[in-house]
């Protein structure tokens, strides 16, 4: 008895026992490096490419773990639930991961995991490896935050995983893979929204409280506040408001994009599909025309019910990325 | 402004647009069938095996839509939501996806799906299509319940459909493909549980209510009663409660098992895991050999937070088909 409405054992130990549930479902997909929170790439082949490096704090799953695998991450580094891995951890990974060619870190935009990869980064430059990172800020609803210098990393951090992944399969050079996943950062944005929050559950009690009736504007995917609260609106108009302020940040008309519906955790699959009706019928009177669309749970918060939007603008190279195979739990294409 | 706190447009609405949203999503992936609530699936060859039909009340998202494609289902049929499609439309799935072999239909044992597939088997018999059915009835938690004579049918359903189509991708007859099917029927037994209602949009309320620190066992995939009402517990117990009633049921020592971990709704991926874990350990202690885990959201109810243990014994032939191809939204193996 945990005397939290979860289904755990233990708020200390939740982050432990999933990696433990994780590597008895999925035997043969990836290892554990001994005595850390990191999984890595299980390949049964001698992998001669840029190792790719992402993590965070746990509670945002699939994100980082179901995207380990071929065509996308090579290690995922598990920090405590919405707390950032400590450097130590991310140097393993980082050990562990280069093949030879270097590795590149994909940090989202938040203050404390932005220091500990920079700090796991000289350490590993310190040992002799080639180590570049990026820095995803997808988020175009606030500028600064609770937790963030800038702004925050969310959804399109998948997309980066997805684009750079796939250029490292090519044998592309760290330099290159680096430029890749730049290209999409440059290129992406995203916006969120939530109609009920999530509970951490060290903390016992939800990160913000949302009236019966009300709805919260460019939420972050810790519970960190957004723009505006407001009586809940229809899905038509909530996709409005979060295409039109993606759309007001970067131009899309006359591009072809890719869109991620992403569910932040409890929002059923039917309400992330009438959004994608809705988000695809605006951007189509917009002139922006849909190249790929994924709908699902990509980057969520525990618990937390609502969706964010990600638009990037693709081209050629990108398209040609996107038609690569990709292996992990979460894409196979 | 809808007046429920769902991501909606109206509540009376939610499937067709929902349809809508999934065809944007996916294109070249399904037909629709004009007019109806059913999507076939998309080949660009000619299909000569027998036509696997599917469906039932919506809200239980990825079911059924989700396993249309190669390797399981030929047409899924979208009934309002926790409500079964009418006769009518499953004829119309009948009809799309009779390819010369024979129709087989996979029910869920609820009273109103069984009567209207059973409907539409008898129309379409008249028109001179050999249709065969089955029904799932995998839930050890209640004899009867207020929608069903006899088990319900859950997640294991999926199991069904996956054996089914495997089968049928082999160019089997209808007769061998239904007893693939039987097969898993008569070896799949599955428990459910909730911590949280979910509340059907044209309702517009809860199905039921569970107090802050209380959990239901045995719970139905549409909020009906389950067999006792407790405090909270555990993942431990929870997993203790589940497989041991299945294993009451069902003999699974020394055997071989697949295990599904199912997530209704709102339930974290990392409470999933969690239970993953104490869920192996006793089948382990048990001496019950896992041969395959999928953990994540299959059968689901709305925003319902809660979960269902699916174990299924496995023989050479159901390993064998387990491992053919599949490519599904859902499942790609």
């Amino acid at each position: 008895m945990n005397g939290l409405k979860k289904l755990i054992n233990h708020p200390e130990q939740v982050v432990e026992e999933m990696i433990e549930g994780i590597l008895l479902a999925h035997p043969g997909r990836f290892e554990r490096i001994e005595k850390t929170t990191v999984l890595t790439r299980k390949s049964t082949v001698q992998l001669n490419k840029v190792g790719l490096v992402s993590g965070g704090g746990s509670g945002h799953e699939p994100a980082h773990v179901g995207y380990v695998g071929e065509g996308m991450l090579d290690a995922a580094v598990f920090g405590e639930v919405f707390t950032s891995p400590t450097p130590d951890q991310i140097l393993e990974a980082i050990k562990a991961v280069d093949y030879g060619k270097g590795v590149l870190l994909i940090i989202k935009n938040y203050t404390g995991d932005v220091m500990n990869f920079e700090m796991a980064q000289e350490l590993a430059e310190a040992e002799g490896i080639q180590v570049e990172k990026v820095i995803v800020a997808d988020d175009v609803a606030v500028e600064d935050s609770t937790f963030t210098i800038g702004r925050r990393g969310i959804a399109g951090t998948v997309l980066v995983h997805r684009i750079a992944g796939a250029m490292a399969e090519t044998g592309a050079t760290l330099q290159e893979v680096k430029e890749a996943a730049e290209k999409v950062i440059n290129n992406v944005r995203s916006m969120g929204m939530a109609i009920s929050a999530c509970t951490v559950p060290a903390a016992g009690k939800p990160s913000f409280q949302l009236a019966d009736d009300e709805m919260e504007i460019g939420i972050g995917i810790h519970g960190e506040p957004g723009i505006n609260r407001t009586k809940i609106q229809s899905s038509k108009e909530v996709a409005s408001i979060l295409v039109n302020k993606i759309l007001a940040d970067f131009n899309y008309e006359n591009s072809e994009v890719a869109v991620l519906i992403n569910g932040l955790g409890a929002t059923p699959e039917m309400e992330l599909y009438i959004l994608n009706k809705e988000v695809q019928r605006i951007l189509t009177e917009k002139n922006v025309a849909i190249y790929k669309t994924w709908v699902g749970e990509y980057m969520t918060s525990l618990e937390m019910s609502g969706v964010s939007v990600t638009l990037l603008k693709l081209d050629n190279q990108m398209k040609e990325l996107f038609a690569q195979k990709v292996n992990t739990l979460t894409f196979q294409e």
